[in-house]
């Protein structure tokens, strides 16, 4: 296991995001879901605590806490006031390492995963946006965490012990800190609290790939949802920086390409989106646009353009706007806790060792409209996948099929 | 205008909260809609700068921006680095006082603002705590900002500029700042930018209250969404905390009763929770829970079942629970800017004046279990609202018709 920390006297409060290596590709083939049904159950009692008091305890200190599951990654994450970490980690020690699962309360973790597996059905947003990862990254990577209803009804206490015994282990887990507290006086606990964890075996992984460039998601509503996904490149990327900064000329200020054609120009869509997300092995760009059935069509077209127009390059102006926003988000971000220990953690995760601020600025301010542009030439948006929601399928640009 | 400002040297970033008394309860008859389609023309240009201008000059300082309407006020909210500060104050003095409100983009404006209400037909949750809303507060009270297909269609320039020139104006007006900056320099900027601003003579308001107690909404579906909502104290009532503390007993933590009882002993859903929301004059208790068809009768008697064991009272424990995540939060709240110069603008609004965070601490402080239960006592949870969106009715529980 891996401990970053980054102490800074002047807050208040302190936070950690533990990363450990449960995410949903280590689903067993048929068994969907089991990494969010065991992470849904190590909340249920841990140690000498039971459900109830483990949460208690939890709500006692007054940690603000969440979870997610990712492909390769659970995520833990509590922030709260600085007395309340090392009591925090004592218990997030036994959730990690001594959950008690109970096999009693398997049936109401299930049906907390059923509900939120049929509640997305709900939100056609969200289930559009998961068909296109879906289709755009090979199996398992562009897997939903939330499994499937057939194959998290089948699930047994017996899997979830199996999962958790196999994939909450040390190797690969990060515990990353930041915010008030002391670097030593915490090495001294984190080392009490897992010095002696040990790692099981890991078993081995065969993804087969299956993609379709074209899908759409039949739908009974006015609205209709379009989704759009290209291949990027990840954060180790050399070239990363340039990717990322061609998206945001993209996406992200009022006076970027697809806010200013689509909803600005012609009030084709309330909202209009792209971002490049990046695993650790792999990257896309994913756009999103909700709009009105008539006007769909118009809407993709003019997504898609704009996607093509990268091709021939960003301008200065783009850039100066761009930089000035990084520059802002970079300040903010400095000046909260919780959104320090979660860079840490996943810059690790990602890189093998974490970037310093001032490093990240000077890559910034290295990147230049020429260098974008480059970046561009040799890696231009190409290869879509298309993916629609709604009552009828859209007729595909030129290129997609 | 009032101008609040809470500068802290420790931070490098700035953010500042504009309200200004422009909310949807100012839509006159047959216009509802028009003060959400004003405030998306008012950033179509301002002084000298058209709307690409307006648009640029703002994203080139990086400040990440944010705008909405609410029943009364409209909030225009910024943050960014700390020397973004004074150029985004002249940019939105322009904004609020000279927009150029173009007529040739009123269409492209009116667009946007029926893709927003188009979009909230795809989104179940939202449409359903809407409806809630309209039901429990008599009109215009809890009448949604995006208005109705119909009236913003109807729309004109003359509307949005008679809307403008009636309600964007000084009096109600209230400028919060918070992070780093100097008082002095940002008191000298803001009287050359605002000490001029004159207010119009304001109109009357007649609102004709009907409200129905138990409203359903059909909706195709296999999922059933619940609103419940029941009056409560406003924010400058000496009550106001009392109530705010037993919603928190309800909902907030994972301790909280509504998660224990209905999402994590029984499992009825994935999402419940119940919020306080105080408007100025008055306030509500809003219960959400979403789940599937087959669990949702269990699920409203549960909930409605939780909100009256209120009367009952709460316990020690819950409150210790309660007093330890309050005091995270405001140590959280006082490390961002942004949420500071929030706090600040609607104390003002709600208060007549900013309660200081020590003060807030004491009377947090001294609440006991005792105090919650005599405000309980006097003001049970009773004459509930109930809003279900879904393929059926249910059955109201009993009390409720």
């Amino acid at each position: 296991m891996v401990l970053l920390g980054e102490p800074n006297p002047s807050f208040q409060s302190a936070a950690f995001t533990m990363l450990a290596p449960a995410g949903c590709r280590h689903d067993p083939a048929g068994k969907a879901g089991l990494a969010s049904l065991t992470c849904e159950m190590t909340l249920r009692g841990a140690g000498d605590r039971d459900g109830r008091a483990l949460i208690n305890d939890l709500d006692a200190l007054g940690v603000d806490r969440g979870e997610s599951v990712g492909v390769s990654q659970v995520s833990l994450r509590a922030s709260g006031m600085a007395e309340a970490l090392a009591p925090a980690l004592e218990i997030y020690a036994d959730i990690l390492r001594r959950p008690l699962l109970p096999a009693d309360q398997i049936e109401a973790g299930r049906m907390v995963c059923l509900q939120e597996l049929r509640g997305i059905e709900d939100e056609p947003s969200h289930k559009l946006m998961q068909e296109l990862r879906r289709q755009h990254y090979p199996s398992p990577w562009g897997l939903p965490s939330q499994g499937e209803i057939d194959t998290v009804k089948r699930l047994t206490p017996h899997d979830v012990e199996a999962f958790h015994g196999r994939h909450y282990q040390p190797g690969g887990a990060i515990l990353a800190i930041a915010g008030g507290f002391e670097w030593e006086r915490i090495v001294d606990l984190v080392q009490r609290l897992f010095a002696d964890w040990e790692a099981p075996d890991e078993g081995a992984q065969a993804p087969p790939p299956e993609i379709a460039p074209v899908t759409h998601i039949p739908y009974e509503s006015n609205q209709c949802h379009i989704g759009l996904a290209y291949d990027s490149v990840p954060y180790d990327h050399d070239d990363y920086f340039q990717a990322w900064a061609s998206v945001g000329v993209l996406s992200g200020g009022m006076s970027s390409r697809l806010f200013t054609e689509v909803r600005e120009k012609r009030g084709l869509c309330y909202t209009v989106s792209a971002s490049l997300q990046s695993q650790k092995e792999r990257s896309a760009v994913f756009c999103y646009a909700g709009t009105t059935c008539e006007r769909a069509q118009e809407t993709l077209d003019v997504t898609h353009a704009e996607l093509l127009k990268l091709r021939d390059g960003i301008k200065q102006n783009e850039l100066d706007c761009l930089k000035a926003r990084i520059k802002s988000s970079l300040i903010l971000q400095q000046e909260s806790s919780s959104s320090r220990s979660g860079s840490l953690a996943h810059d690790w995760y990602r890189l093998g060792r974490v970037r310093p601020v001032d490093e990240l600025s000077a890559i910034i301010d290295a990147i230049t409209a020429e260098s974008i542009n480059k970046f561009l030439e040799g890696q231009p948006p190409e290869n879509f996948t298309l993916v629609t929601l709604g009552p009828e399928p859209l007729e595909s640009p030129v290129g997609i099929s």
